[in-house]
């Protein structure tokens, strides 16, 4: 079956978004939503909360039966129930988040991680591809460059084998859906290697909200501001950065969200105002018929790299009181420095992440302050 | 739940074989029942045919209705027909052969090699844990080594990038039960890297069967020299070897089969008779309760290479006339030579490779002349 063409105005196209209620999820479609599209958010709640939907109702002004967002609660690996969703409704491309994302748990359930995320992966193509639709942007990871082999990392650094089960899910899924397209030139796939995402919406109505004991930096800091957890564990203070402790490439949840938004576009031939233009300088070069095919790879983060004690001082000036942190022994498999070179989204994307460390952390406040129990009443 | 132990004789053991069925299966179901092992095949019959199982039922000397070997027709897919043939035998341990394995096919649907081959592991996994069944041996592939970093191969070579689905979904899954074992010291796995399996059973009653034109080296000089095509494509002569052709490790199929059973009496702490015995020397060092715990690796080959030309003229001196051939270009991501270092599956399983290519090509000669259509009447 011949894919769905994307190339028409952003008004006129129908994404589903699988995991569309949770962190990354829910902003992207705050951004798809402001950027014209309609959107299905296909999501099970196991890891999120439909508030989280309520919420982006409210951000994007549309009431709960407005049909430019459709929610519903399905496990990918239902094929059934997926089958019946994309049988409703005339989805022209998805945009795949689902999927668990604990690294230290996905060691303890290996079996879980892997069925989870490859399986559900494998129904969520074949149920999409039996209904013309082969346009996918998956949610890959800066993780699938392991130790990297050269720091900024830009999309040409080898992969390298990951050191969880977590990560190897990004990385073997990157490498099926490359063979889809391989053995399928109708597939049109762009795989967003995300670094670091904190910060929340402006609006603070949506956020990360993790269970139990937040695992990232970011959500930990926020928890010990809003007086949760006693203090920030800071793993090592003598790595070869500026202060010693290790540098990471944070981006902003809405930078990363609208860099999905820039992807769609760059899948449509599209520049980034959301209509079609056929041959567009940055957009590329598209087919025929204005639509991408094949498999776009780029990173996702801001280029510039802060240490963990200039999240932690940056969160300071954002909360306006100290933070307790304590120093401990390095982590097993943490590296000095990681951040990305982001040029290649730049000049294809037409796309660049536009919030500094500040802003993340002042909007990162916003959420926890307003939602010191994420969205558990 | 605890893993069930395998330290006991074979006779008390029930091994559950995915794809027993076919060609590699069907040999090793005939030398587990010959050790005394009871047998439940669990095959689609996608690619192979019934009528194996009636001719091990033959070779093994079993009425139809003995209880040490059970058919069921069933794909690992299918959760709830694994899991009620889980109910309805106290199954052991798990040999798993079940999987789709044309390379260039899995090129063409990457999708359906995917989700058979590791989303049917991934099933088989769960429900086999789910009966308390946490011993599993796995046929992988020399493919996993890619361009082998040196010749011979041993298992510590490190596996490079696969060339074609197929290998991904042998050199994944690897990765995927290994964790299984990190996550949960319980299981007890073997991955056995097969190098080029060719023979059939002495009997003449079971072979290779393959579909269509046949991929491999084997079946093709076969099937040239019962008629049925008209030449072998040799496909270059211009390699670093001896005469120029290609030089692989052809490895017979009953040799190979028995690979397995002296995986299974690894795994329980036996040696090479199938009697329990607790810590022996060969077997290496189990846990207190006789069962071994881990993931071992083990390369199954002869440690001797063989040329194209090597195999066409000893299959021309089993059929007893010449065997046209064709020099060919060469083929994109052939290399000239490739062949196992055996020494791990000796001291530690008590294993060797006993058939020359001599017999090899005998036997499966036997199989095709008898068999010129196969299992098809």
């Amino acid at each position: 079956m011949a894919n769905k063409s994307l190339a028409k105005n952003a008004d006129d196209l129908s994404i589903l978004v699988t995991g569309g209620a949770g962190f990354i999820g829910s902003h992207t479609v705050v951004e798809l939503l402001g950027r014209g599209y309609s959107v299905v958010i296909v999501d099970d709640l196991s890891n999120s909360s439909e508030k989280a939907v309520d919420r982006v109702r409210t951000i994007a002004d549309l009431s709960a039966d407005d049909p430019r967002l459709v929610f519903y609660q399905a496990d990918i690996n239902d094929r059934a129930a997926l089958g019946a969703i994309f049988d409703a409704h005339d989805v022209d491309a998805v945009i795949h988040f689902a999927g668990f994302k604990a690294v230290g748990e996905s060691v303890q359930k290996p079996l879980e991680y892997y069925a989870n995320n490859i399986g559900g992966t494998l129904v969520l193509a074949d149920v999409a591809r039996s209904h013309g639709v082969k346009n996918l942007v998956f949610s890959s990871s800066a993780t699938v460059y392991g130790e990297p082999e050269f720091i900024p990392i830009t999309e040409d650094c080898p992969k390298h084998d990951a050191t969880n089960p977590y990560g190897w899910t990004k990385s073997m899924l990157e490498q099926i859906l490359t063979d889809l397209y391989v053995g399928d030139n109708e597939w049109n796939i762009v795989l967003l290697r995300y670094f670091n995402p904190i910060g929340a919406h402006e609006s603070g109505l949506i956020g990360e909200d993790p269970k139990g004991i937040p695992n990232n930096l970011l959500p930990y800091v926020a928890q010990v501001a809003v007086g949760k957890l006693p203090a920030v564990g800071v793993f090592g203070d003598d790595y070869d950065t500026p202060d010693g402790t290790g540098v990471r490439d944070y981006i902003h949840v809405v930078d990363l969200a609208r860099g999905h938004v820039a992807a769609l576009d760059w899948m449509g031939g599209r520049v980034g105002d959301g209509k079609a233009r056929g041959l567009g300088s940055i957009a590329g070069e598209p087919d025929a018929d204005g639509t991408r095919r094949g498999v776009g790879i780029f990173n996702l983060g801001t280029g510039t790299g802060s240490s963990v004690l200039d999240v932690i001082h940056a969160f300071e000036a954002a909360c306006g009181h100290e933070i307790p942190y304590k120093v401990k022994p390095r982590r097993a498999g943490d590296i000095a420095t990681n951040y990305a070179a982001c040029d290649k989204a730049r000049e294809e994307l037409g796309w660049v992440a536009e919030y500094d460390l500040a802003r993340m952390c002042a909007d990162g406040w916003r959420w926890q302050s307003n939602n010191p129990n994420g969205y558990k009443a």
